[in-house]
């Protein structure tokens, strides 16, 4: 319109760079991360960001470059959330879980030209760049470790002449430093490498305005009002902790930062410092409900869990409540920034009975504020399919929070995109009501017979078994039916059960041939973010061979 | 980065229709907009949206082309927000005090395509309709006539033959219409006339971006979780209603809607329909607090309320708290989109006494999570001042929520971004913490004898006298001092005081120099957004004449 002209004073590109520089003017003197005993304001952790950010441009790291960390939930993972984009630079968290191979390969296809490191997997480190001397001719990434946060000279120590030191880092940078933005809010902030239970690690990109829109959508999801006091169980590594670094600092809140995750600390630190948000997988839920009582502490208040990375069973969101956790079912992938659904709660659901309430939490839901679009359809067609609840289809998102891409590997961000939405491979349905419900992952279904079994419902009935304490179904592959259930159980300690109990609990709840057919006891294999490696317990089932072969013997 | 693709899987250009879309299909049964008796739910309003969308397209209303309303806080207006823009068009809201010549003067100069005038404001628009066919040889807007919302044959009728009824439109339009989505989301949305107290209106263009930021961040500055029940004091001609009109889309809300603001309504709608927010200028506050105690109910739970517009006398807040509600104090223009900064409470005033509690409430306070900058600056220098409360500037912001620009005034609109920030034409300090204080506008400040004082200072003090219900202080021309203060007062019914109570008590309570000379009684002009028009005052205070030129004849 005539009149109108774009400049400094009207536009700026998005980025959650902005939420600390306002969070320090704000909130003054709300503590931003608190980390045992060590705690600091929001204008420390600015003032210290900024130092941080000057220093990694003073080691040669110039914009769209690459700096890598690998550390568990430390404060200093948290800094730099802010302070590698801050140094114009693209944050790569990587998983803690990963070996030296894996580590090496990231390194390699990111081109990261400085790495941060947690003193604790300062061996990982080393041996990545070992192993990528050997490989590649280009220049190592420098390393910088990590101490123990609040103890400078800690006792796993290091040879100051090789390594540099995160705090002599900060120290030393310039706190005058003039700290760089970016100059499109499509421009890269993050590399976020998936947790590649089939394939290959792929490098998802975020951009600074999906990261400022989902931190946004987030908090609201949330339920967050200002200055939330939120408990770091998340792995920051993993979607960078699904936004929230950036999104607490929009709202001034406090991070509780903890190494490990363990139900003692976690009860420990809601008492200690009135938690008012947290979030976990479900594994950790499981950790909570399964505590002994001693560990445990009375809340201070109701504390608000958001879950996801894998559909929580209605029994353990049943149980997370009467504990006084309310508990939110988020769903979403590394290729939405995290959280891009959520199963907001209906009024209207108040009166029905808990267990109803905990089956309806459990559905994957509708998108949040910032995700444009989220629906199940057919992947051939791209027709919706039809809120039956029945009709399975692929879900699909489209937004503002999807991915730019993966990191140099253009076909695989076609494939990701092909029909202008992203393509999630999971299987799911949609309800009358709108709400969608994921039924597999597109590779996890069993087609048994001809019929399709969602082995998400029925891991959700084993679940429910007073013995059980985790389980996974995949597919046996069997010469008559194609496939039949074959599920993986772990029992509760001090509990008992046979696979006869287990089957005939299925089949007294659910269609007959959803039942599982095998049943086999022990740990489960995991991801660092608590998903089951269900490929894992596809090869182990494999060598199990066909039932059926003794069948058509007969 | 390489791997990159932006398409329409994770590139959406920013609107608030997707907030109305997104409610329709996850707040199914909450109620959307109350008015009276009548309530429609979230899919229903999107469902008339759609339906009136395509009845403006259908009129001949192209993208880009203005669609102007003039009516008063009924649910037409509201769903006007979403309608019109979801037909391509531009939403220009106009005050409903205005008259026709001023109407048609707004008509002429956005060239507005068609007209939604409510029933009780037909006389004004079809006055303006009379001049302007008069003053142009363009084709006359098409009048479409809003009835009493729920009474379809309401009394007072119209002329079928003549003009287009709302209800009429909603009923024709197409359910199946495609919605317009903006192709570039800096497109414009809407067009807020200024209210225009000293020059001819100006008109202040909004983008879908910045509409899409400024609503989500009133969301945050509210502590709205999902589901609010807003009761609509704020008019929503006024600033597009600070945006909350899609606010409260985005988070499923329920909007209380009202034709006129009466301590009466204000009271029986908070407590019929449970309402948690709701905003109002100071003089909405002064209406609550002066209420007689039969109008008056107790309130279901805490209400938050914005204030704005004009800062709020300590007195007043401190008050409306008293009764339970609870204030927080925004401060914008029409050029930020409404708020653009909040007073953000910090939890180490807590302590406080009340009333220093309340002075500290008045403060504009710090930009809002949307906004990216506020400053006070030395207007000829852009140096910010040092933050030791006493040194004045200009106040300055910075960031997506400040308007596309002026209407065809790209003068005005240069001057307004001169330096790269949007001028406020206030002024005021800033204080250590960085919270700014508003000291006055640049034309309202009165400089006696090389002194500047404060108006809002005074004003403060005035209303703090037990016997006052408004007040307002300006400068009278003075040939010894340049100016010396002139309050104009306006006391509550059956109390009394005289001038040289006032200004004895202003004498007690600020340096004299500060202390009104003259004071004078009666009703203050005001514009429809409740801002004392002091330029009428100015005038007033002029014709008065100089105390002085008895002093310099003695």
């Amino acid at each position: 319109m005539e009149g109108s002209i774009r400049c400094s004073a009207n536009y700026v590109p998005l980025t959650p760079i902005t939420f600390l520089e306002r969070a320090a003017t704000v909130y003054q003197k709300t503590p931003s991360v608190i980390f045992g005993d060590v705690s600091y304001t929001w204008p420390q952790t600015r003032q210290r960001c900024i130092k941080l950010a000057s220093a990694i441009s003073q080691l040669g790291v110039s914009p769209t470059d690459v700096v890598a960390v690998l550390a568990p939930n430390v404060p200093a993972l948290y800094e730099l959330h802010f302070a590698v984009p801050m140094s114009g630079a693209v944050l790569c968290t990587l998983n803690t879980r990963h070996d030296s191979a894996m580590v090496s390969l990231l390194l390699k296809h990111s081109k990261t030209k400085l790495l941060f490191v947690d003193y604790q997997l300062l061996d990982i480190a080393k041996g990545a760049l070992q192993i990528l001397s050997k490989t590649t001719s280009s220049k190592l990434p420098l390393l910088v470790v990590i101490l123990e946060c609040g103890h400078p000279s800690s006792p796993h120590t290091h040879n100051a002449e090789e390594t540099l030191i995160y705090e002599d880092l900060v120290a030393k940078g310039d706190a005058e430093f003039e700290v760089i933005r970016p100059k499109d809010e499509w421009d890269p902030i993050s590399l976020n490498y998936t947790s590649g239970t089939t394939s290959n690690p792929k490098g998802v990109i975020y951009s600074h305005r999906g990261a400022y829109l989902n931190a946004l959508a987030t908090v609201l999801l949330n339920e967050m009002m200002s200055m939330p006091v939120y408990l770091w169980c998340v792995p920051m590594f993993h979607c960078n902790g699904w936004c929230l670094p950036w999104g607490i600092a929009a709202q001034g809140g406090t991070n509780v930062c903890q190494r490990n995750v363990t139900a003692k600390g976690i009860f420990d630190n809601i008492f200690r410092h009135k938690v008012t948000h947290m979030g976990g997988a479900p594994t950790i839920l499981n950790m909570i409900i399964n505590s002994p009582p001693d560990v445990r502490k009375p809340l201070p208040r109701k504390v608000t869990v958001m879950t996801g990375a894998a559909p929580p069973p209605p029994d353990v969101i049943f149980r997370m409540e009467e504990l006084g956790f309310d508990v939110t079912h988020s769903y979403g992938l590394t290729e939405t920034y995290g959280p891009g659904s959520i199963c907001t709660w209906k009024p209207e659901w108040n009166n029905l009975s808990k267990d109803v309430q905990a089956k309806l939490k459990a559905r994957q839901g509708v998108p949040h504020v910032g995700m444009e679009e989220l629906d199940v359809k057919d992947p051939k067609t791209m027709k919706s399919v039809p809120a039956d609840a029945k009709t399975m289809g692929e879900v699909m998102f489209r937004g503002n929070t999807v991915m730019n891409g993966y990191l140099k590997d253009l076909k695989a961000t076609q494939d990701a995109f092909k029909g202008g939405w992203l393509r999630t491979g999971d299987l799911g349905v949609k309800h009358p009501d709108g709400y969608i419900e994921l039924k597999d992952r597109s590779k996890d279904i069993i087609i048994s017979g001809g019929e399709n079994i969602s082995t998400i419902e029925v891991e959700g009935v084993i679940f429910s078994h007073p013995a059980v304490l985790e389980a996974a179904v995949v597919g046996r592959p069997d010469d008559y039916w194609g496939e039949t259930p074959c599920a993986f159980v772990k029992l509760k300690e001090g509990c008992n059960a046979t696979s006869e109990e287990i089957i005939q609990f299925c089949k007294n709840r659910l269609p007959r041939f959803m039942a599982p057919r095998t049943v086999v006891f022990g740990d489960l294999p995991k991801t660092s973010t608590g998903k089951v490696q269900k490929f894992v317990l596809r090869e182990k089932a494999k060598a199990l061979g066909s039932l059926a072969k003794n069948i058509s013997r007969l």
